[in-house]
């Protein structure tokens, strides 16, 4: 997150209320990112029974913001625990559960995020979940998990306007298939490289020779740099980037990211993948300033963790480190397509205080594209 | 925090309701820790600066919680952040705000301890304090400082019932000077080594020659172990321990401890600081079960970072590594002296389901004391 | 490992030749530490598999150091590696091997301590241990894990004396069975809260209830603090602790901690019972001070992890979280008991400059466990 | 470190030995790597005081190894330390003294780059150096710094190849002023992406309004994936990257980063600085395979700690937490740049078993940057 919401679009200059009829995601315009295939959507939804669920606020002039919420699994989260592992980037931001899920290896409720002064009404909201659920009469204790960016630039931020309902009904909601992407739940306000920023999504799916596995990536991107798109320079391009002529703020934000997948890899591992998915981050032009929440949560559902049970021991079936590098390259490329789909999917956005936020200028993008010969 | 609160009594047999008019801290009985002097009030108020408030909710049948909360200094904590550090004993715990500390070594908000359940309310409470405090209208980013244990057993934690004007409250009325101790604020209801634990304080003053500096630890506790009163197996003489006779999870629950100082150290002596606090944590017979939230939480008061600045630098003057460790052994003291005070301090408690705690048998451990040439 | 080796005995004064005709270990004086039962030797080595072997460098006026080697299991341990973990205490150590066991998890060597500036003879010596071993025609990496503590005050520690070749003997001569204790192998010039350090162990055997594990323990022992002996105040009554009345270094000094067991822990669990034995270090008054390099090495029995495998998979079957406490206060009880067993198996010792370090007095402590009810 | 050498180069076919008559830096090709300005040399020797000394070992069939030394000023480093830190990208890797530079935030000595195997020789052959260095007559505990890459696939490494004497040889010839790059010291025998690597370097000078800071880097490349160059897929172009047909391990190695800057940073923003570096390595197409040693080593020049002082405090002026993402934009601009130059001044080579490796062939890589619009 960043307290310096009003320097990060100060070189937002001559903007012209451009919009597209209708967005499109990287692949669209013909761009790919790095050698392996994606999954069916293209999002973390083709891993297997991963949904998502969003709330939406738009409300007058200045509400811009909401909650995005990922479920692992169907069943009860808290009963059937999965194998866990937090990355801190830059760690300015207020992450709900860290120390747990490093301790424990694991998460046992869904992961939500919003802005950044609604972290505790959505861990509220989680709290309830988890405790009205059939089955958790008796439970007493509960770890939610709940990211954030701020979106205080767009939104109203210290109205605190997402409320417990709005999370619980991006909970009922929740569901399998596309992801709608841009300003929607968590990315309704967040801004990223001086554009409107959003949600984003990517996947990948491993050859069968490289183990036959599919890493889904969400992203909530809300921070600057030096805008990369596939390794063409857009930022300089379009002549805007951070600290481009004085010691601004704008390299800072956040950006959460979730990370989920089928391989069967334990927390240590999934720690590992987690961090790699920073360099997904780097390769957008990203830098992790120091006004940064930048989180990696990642996941596996290959087997969960039942809270109770009469045996002592858990058995798994893992994953060999030595086998775990392709997972690590399909991160990387998941992420940087997922942070480049939240920035070509979002919308030009007027909100707080009549602040406005471009979308990133796709017919532009698609030139440069072409000048880097990136696209034909 | 303990999922296992059912359990975590499970060895209290034979509850005679002993009460006594009067409780009295360690010294008070002629006890000693360790070899260095405390400071006046042997409390972590004898840092200068410090304050501590508390909010006890004793209602009913079922309500037996609260908050408490610290304050480093007088002034606004946004705006003169201080540098500070969190160790994680056992991460099965809540806390709110550790990664933010992590990165950027200060804290910026009160500290606030409460149950596992309201960490989001105190957390929310926190930021309408930060967000209303003169000085912070353009304040668009909080990082609360929330610790928690879990107070299920005697508590009807489900129910919530620490509001945010609880917290507020207590924030309201912190002062300098004595702390209360026992069943008050975040530790009434607590359980600790199967007796009642609570709230606890202890100090220590090093003497000039090792520095002057004073240490102050301030400890919520609700954890197992075998307890040991200094040095003397107190736990066993008395029958009560951890896996005395089975697998049973009494060992679990959680230990918060804040820690301050006036020596002028940066976050990672701070950290190495904290550190310490474990082992002194380790010396009443806790050993950071499973089920635990052990968690450090240290800051000093010798100098505020601006949260603003129109300096591009700060100027320190620090504590050498070389002149650390007698501020090591301090931690160590005041850590166990406090977590005793906790003990000793606490009352038989009748709660949530009509169970009961019992209070340490304060006779009995003085007669073990003689037994073990503690006090003559 | 400490700097201050002057320092580190200044408070040393009226020492009487005194030695015994026979050390004892701490049972063999009545005195238990905990409430666990040992394993059959009170030894490392009552987990199965696992082997000990020392070289003892004990020539002229000046040498007094070594080398101690703890083996796994039998086998080539590059090809069948372990799972371990490595917890810092304090990080002011020389510790070979510590990046590659954080990120995967395991030991390809065994393990070796020695003194602080022969940590890369010793490197070195299991380097070439593992590369001209049988099955290793092709290994072209090699992780060595070796330990040190600073014995500078005993030995001419700048000559470096032990050799590539002292480390092999030791590793060829490893033997299951008892260990010795007190000054030999790499405890050879030790010394421990101002008194004569060295080797020392001790195990638990955890009741079938428990799991039925057992955890056993080995201490290379050369710190300060002030000493304990199962909670009665040691170091006070016989008048020697750091900080008795000056800012001295006499804290300062490091503590070898290695732990094996045949719990089938991943690393991450290992880490966490790694963590447990630095409270077993506290109770002896050890404080962690700013000099010293306080590690512990986990590694589990149970199962192996091999070099090559025709599976992508590794399939364990581990131990719940939820069953690790008894655990942790095996390796604290273990570890408290080792440390005091190094001191009570050591020798008044004199070595370089003419420098002389008593023995701990066994007679007074015997004396002083009495006044303090931990002998009849 | 990889221990897959064989299947490194797998990927190597139809060589051709072409070789350049003479090298090229990226930059002399006309291709600019991100926004700001490099230093006066373009090398890590750009920080003020800062020397590269280097030996390099290239005899008959198969020695194809060396050492690389950085001296980060010119007096004792061990009686005037150095604020630093060390990020751990992967850490598949035998760096020596990571755990005291984490504890107490300075280096004490040269850092030294060397191959895996050899790690404990130059570990040896610092302390050498620095207990013979005038003022150290009584130092006896030194905490060396070294790094290793693997390159047994061209060079010898059982052989141990490299001796004190070549280590000590490095220090004593190391200068300021250009950095020899490509076949020398540690880079001798290093492969990256499947081409010749090796060491290279690069800077960033920040214009006065960010700072006016430099920051310099420099890289001994042996690691894999898939190769970009200012964003160009040449890897892909070139028909040569990880996982192309089959789970080849051809992912694995090393890469080795110092990181210098005059800044005034404590430990804790080097930590920060040097986690970024681990993003330039990203850009170039580094994954972090599991089988990598990759690792940050940063430090300052703007001040040093004195071993022994008088007095019990450090004064420092440090930058302030929100004026370092400049510093961070910098040293991933510098790193990405050094480990392309490393590529770019590599010759091809033949060593080990008759193994050749070939330079990157600067010719088809123009072309590729043509046809990306990198050059014109």
């Amino acid at each position: 997150m960043t307290r310096h919401y009003a320097l990060l679009i100060g070189l937002v200059v001559g903007i012209h209320h451009a919009t597209f009829a209708q967005n499109k995601r990287l692949r669209d315009l013909g761009v790919k990112i790095g050698i392996l295939p994606t999954g069916k959507l293209n999002a973390i939804t083709d891993v297997a029974g991963v949904k998502v669920g969003q709330t939406t606020l738009n409300a007058g002039d200045s509400i811009r913001t909401g909650a995005t919420v990922i479920l692992p699994h169907d069943g009860n989260v808290f009963q059937q625990k999965i194998p866990a592992a937090i990355e801190l980037g830059n760690g300015f931001g207020k992450l709900a559960g860290y120390s747990q899920v490093a301790e424990l290896g694991n998460i046992e409720t869904p992961i939500v995020l919003t802005n950044t002064l609604n972290v505790s009404t959505a861990a509220a909201a989680l709290i309830d979940w988890t405790l009205t659920q059939k089955g958790n009469e008796n439970v007493r204790s509960v770890n939610p998990i709940v990211g954030e960016t701020n979106d205080s630039y767009l939104n109203d931020i210290r109205g605190r306007h997402v409320k417990q309902t709005d999370v619980i009904k991006a909970l009922q909601t929740a569901s399998s298939g596309s992801v709608e992407e841009g300003n929607v739940g968590a990315g309704t306000g967040t801004v990223c490289f001086g554009w409107k920023g959003g949600i984003g999504t990517s996947s990948r799916k491993l050859p069968a020779l490289l183990g036959g596995y599919t890493v889904g990536v969400l992203v909530q991107t809300n921070f600057g740099g030096v805008l990369e798109v596939a390794g063409a320079p857009v930022g300089v391009e379009l002549g805007k980037y951070s600290f481009k002529e004085t010691l601004d703020k704008s390299g800072d934000g956040s950006c959460m990211i979730v990370v989920a997948t089928d391989a069967p890899l334990d927390a240590r591992n999934l720690k590992r993948l987690a961090k790699r998915a920073l360099i997904g981050l780097g390769k957008t032009g990203g830098i992790m300033a120091n006004g940064s929440g930048d989180y990696v949560i990642a996941f596996s559902t290959a087997y969960t963790i039942p809270h109770d049970s009469k045996s002592k021991f858990e058995e798994q079936k893992l994953l060999r480190n030595d086998d775990t590098s392709p997972l690590f390259l399909a991160v990387i490329e998941a992420t940087e397509e997922a942070i480049l789909n939240s920035l070509l999917m979002a919308k030009t956005t007027k909100g707080y205080q009549g602040h406005i936020v471009e979308a990133l200028p796709v017919q532009k993008v698609v030139e440069i594209m072409k000048k880097y010969g990136k696209v034909k």
